[in-house]
C-alpha cells in the first residue's frame, strides 16, 4: 500500500508513467468511467481549496466513485480536541482513500503513519503539494512533447511559494540543470534550496528581478501570485509590483511556442488579456489537473491500468 | 450550448415544452434515472439556499448524476481575490453544468460569457431566478391544467421580492392581462416594472393593501414573506403583518379550486393550519421545482429526451 | 413507514436483526452494493459530527446511493426562521430518507411527525443518540458471540453522555441485572434513571470513583470523554482527571478477552499506547457503525434484506 506525501515517494519511472496514464485518459475518458465505481475518497480539507478540493472530486467521480469530506475543520472532531491520528483510522472506515490539506507542515505524513489506505497530500502548510508537480509535469508533456529538456523560468514569490519549489526539485531530478528565477529582493528561492539542488543535481540558478531580462530565453515560463502581505513594506509593493506582472507587451520577445503557466489562483499577476495568447495554458493546467489525479487515484487504488496481475 | 440566466432565454415554446418534459419526468421519473449518468453539476453557492441547492443536487442525482460545490463562498478562492471569470473557466473542467447562486446582480450573465458549459441563475441579488419561474410554472400546469388563462393575485413583498417580478413578466408574456397585487404601501410593485409591463403587453394592475378585497376573484394566489426590516418603521410593520397573513378565516371567501403558492421558506405569513386545505399547494411546489430542474439540466445537456438527433 | 428516533422505536427482536443484517453485510459487502440505487439520503447536521455523519453518507454510498445535506445549519433556511417542519416537508421531496443532528431535544421526534420520508435521530442534543446504541450491540456481538450475558462497566461521565444513557438502557431491555459504574461524584448516573431502570427492570448498580475497583470483573468496558468544562471546578478537575484514564498499567488485572469500548472521539481519556491492546477495539466499533447503519437504512427504506414480499 503506498501514499503521497511528497513528491519523493514517487520514482521518476512512476512519474512518468502517471503523467502517460493521465495523458491516456485525456484522450479517453470513457474507457476509464468505472474504474472507481463502490470506492469513496475522503476528501478531508482542514484548510479551504476550492480547486484542489474540487479537482480531486470531480476526479474520483469521473471514474464512478463517490466523495465524503468537508471544506472547513470547523465542522469536525478536530475541534473536540481528537487527534489526527484518530481521525484517520476512524476515516479507514468510512473511505477507500483519502486526499488531505492541512495547515500543519507534516500532517500528511502522520496521517499515512496511522492509515490502512491510501493518503494522498493535497498541500500541507508551505511544505509540499505533491499533486500540484504532477499537474504541472503533465501539462508540460501535453504541450511540449516531453517532460524535460526546456528552458525554465520561474516568476513571482518564489521564497514561499511550495508549488514551485517542488516543481524545481522534481525538474532537477528529471535532470534540468539551470534555472531563470525572477523574483523580488525579499522573495527569491531560500538559498538552503539552491544549496540542496546545486549540491545534489549541479544545478544552476540564474536571478533577476526583471521578467524583461530573461523572457526571450525561456521555454516553459512558470507565474506565481505575489501576495502583498509577503513584502516587507508597502513600498516595495507598489514599486515592484508591475515588474512581476506578465502584460501582452513583455510577450512581444518570447518564443512562439512558450507556454505560460501559473497554478491559479491568478490575482492580477497575469493581465487577463494574456488569456487569449495561445501561449497562455494555465486554463488547461487545471484541466490536466484531473486527468493525472485520476491516473494518481488509480494507481494507489489499484484499480483500472493498475489492477493488480 | 446555452445558458439559463433569465427567463427571457428561453422562448415560449420552450417554457412549454420544460414544464411539459418536467410534467413526464414526475409521471415516471425512473424512466429517467439514468440519463444524466457520468455527468457532473458544479453546485456555487456564494450565497446560501437550502431549497434551491438541494432541489437542483437531488435532481442530477436523481438523473444518474454526480454533483460538486460549495453552499459558502468562504471556503473558495474567491476569498484569495480570484475572479469569477477565472473560477468559472477553472470549473469548465471540472464539471459538465454549472448553476450558482450569487449575491452581485448580473453575475451568473458575467459567467456565462466566460464558460463553455451550461451556466445556470439560482439567483443573483434582487434580480432574477428564472428556475423558480419555472417551478411556479409547472405548479400552475399540474394543479390548473394550462400555464395561462387564470386570474392571478401576489401578495406581501412585491418591491423586492426577484419570484414575483420574473413570474408576472412571464405571465404577461405568455398573455395574462390583469393582476391582483396586495401588498402595504412601501413594498408596492416598483412602477417602473409597471409601466414597463403595461406599455409591452398592455397588462393592467389592480392594488389594494387588503387581502380580502381580492381573494374570492382569484384563481391562483401567490404568497411571498415580508420581511420586517423591510419597512420603514416599526409601528408599520406591526400594523401591517395581520394584513399580510393568509389564514383559515380569510380563505372562507375564496373559490373552491384555487391554488395558494409560496416559493419558500415561509416564516408566518401563511398560518399552519392552512397547510392542511386542498388549496394549499406550495409543498407541492417545491416538489415540482426538482422535476422542472431535471428537464432544464436535461435540455442544456442534450441528454435523455433532448439528445441531438 | 418507520422513524428511528429513540432505541425503543425498535424492539428487541428488530434490533438482533439488525445487528445481524449489519453483520452479515460487513462479511460480504459486494451483495448489497447496490440497493439503495437511485435512493438520495438527506444528511442535515444542524450541529457538526465528522463521525456519525461520515459513517451515514458512507453506508449509503457503499449501497450504491446518494448523499446531499449539510454539516452547518448557517447555509441553510433555518436562518431565515423557517419551521422545522417547513424544512422536513420540502426534504420529503428531495431525498428518501432523513438522518438529522440537531442540538434541541425532542428535534428529531417533530420532524417524524411532519415526514413521509423515514427520519433517523442522529442525536438530539443530551438526549437521545438511538445509532450509537446499535453500533455498540453490533460491536458487542461481533467480538463477544452475543449482545448479552455479560459484566459491563461504563466509566467517566455518565451524566451528561447520552450515548451511556441509551445503552444502559436498552442493555437492561435485553435483561442485564448490574452495571458498574466509574465516575467521578459530579458526574455520577442520573438517579431518575437508576431509579426508573431498577423498578423497571430490577437493575442494579454497583458505583466507585476507582476504575482499579472494577476492572478485573469486567467483560465489556465501556469509556466516555470527561469534558473538562463538567467539572464544577478546576481542582476537581485536575485531582480526578487520572482517575478516568485508562492506561496499560491499569489493563493489567482485567480479563484477557475484554474488549475496550469508547464512542470516539477521545480526548486522552484512553492512553495511546492502550490502541495496540488487542482488547482496544473501539476504533473497530467506528467500523460496525457503518454497517449497522446499512441494515438501518435498508430496512427503512425496504430495500435489499428488506424488500417488502
Amino acid at each position: 500500500m503506498r501514499h503521497l506525501v511528497e513528491p519523493e515517494d514517487l520514482s521518476l519511472e512512476e512519474i512518468q508513467e502517471l503523467v502517460d496514464t493521465g495523458l491516456k485518459i485525456y484522450q479517453s475518458p470513457q474507457a476509464y468511467s468505472e474504474i472507481c465505481k463502490g470506492k469513496i475518497l475522503a476528501s478531508l480539507f482542514f484548510e479551504p481549496s476550492t480547486r484542489t478540493k474540487f479537482s480531486f472530486d470531480s476526479a474520483m467521480m469521473r471514474m464512478g466513485g463517490n466523495v465524503i469530506g468537508f471544506s472547513d475543520a470547523d465542522t469536525t472532531s478536530a475541534k473536540k480536541g481528537e487527534s489526527l491520528a484518530d481521525t484517520i483510522r476512524v476515516m479507514n472506515y468510512y473511505a477507500d482513500i483519502v486526499v488531505m490539506r492541512h495547515p500543519k507542515e507534516g500532517a500528511p505524513k502522520v496521517a499515512a503513519n496511522y492509515s490502512k489506505i491510501p493518503i494522498i497530500n493535497g498541500g500541507d502548510g508551505g511544505h509540499q503539494h505533491p499533486t500540484q508537480t504532477l499537474t504541472d509535469l503533465i501539462t508540460i508533456k501535453r504541450f511540449k512533447g516531453q517532460i524535460t529538456g526546456h528552458t525554465m523560468a520561474f516568476c513571482g514569490d518564489l521564497k514561499y511559494g511550495r508549488t514551485v519549489h517542488s516543481l524545481i526539485r522534481t525538474m532537477a531530478r528529471f535532470g534540468t540543470k539551470r534555472f531563470y528565477l525572477v523574483s523580488p529582493e525579499e522573495l527569491k528561492l531560500p538559498s538552503a534550496l539552491k544549496r540542496q539542488l546545486t549540491e545534489k543535481y549541479t544545478v544552476d540558478f540564474i536571478e533577476s528581478p526583471y521578467m524583461e531580462d530573461v523572457i526571450s530565453e525561456v521555454d516553459v515560463f512558470y507565474m506565481t501570485r505575489i501576495q502583498k502581505e509577503r513584502f516587507f513594506n508597502e513600498a516595495d509593493y507598489l514599486k515592484l509590483k508591475n515588474s512581476f506582472k506578465l502584460t501582452r507587451d513583455k510577450l512581444k520577445n518570447a518564443k512562439k511556442d512558450m507556454i505560460i503557466m501559473h497554478p491559479l489562483p491568478r490575482v492580477n499577476e497575469i493581465a487577463y488579456d494574456v488569456d487569449d495568447d495561445p501561449r497562455a495554458v494555465y486554463f488547461e493546467q487545471s484541466e490536466m489537473g484531473v486527468y493525472v489525479r485520476m491516473a494518481l487515484m488509480a494507481k494507489l487504488l489499484e484499480v483500472g491500468p493498475y489492477v493488480r496481475g
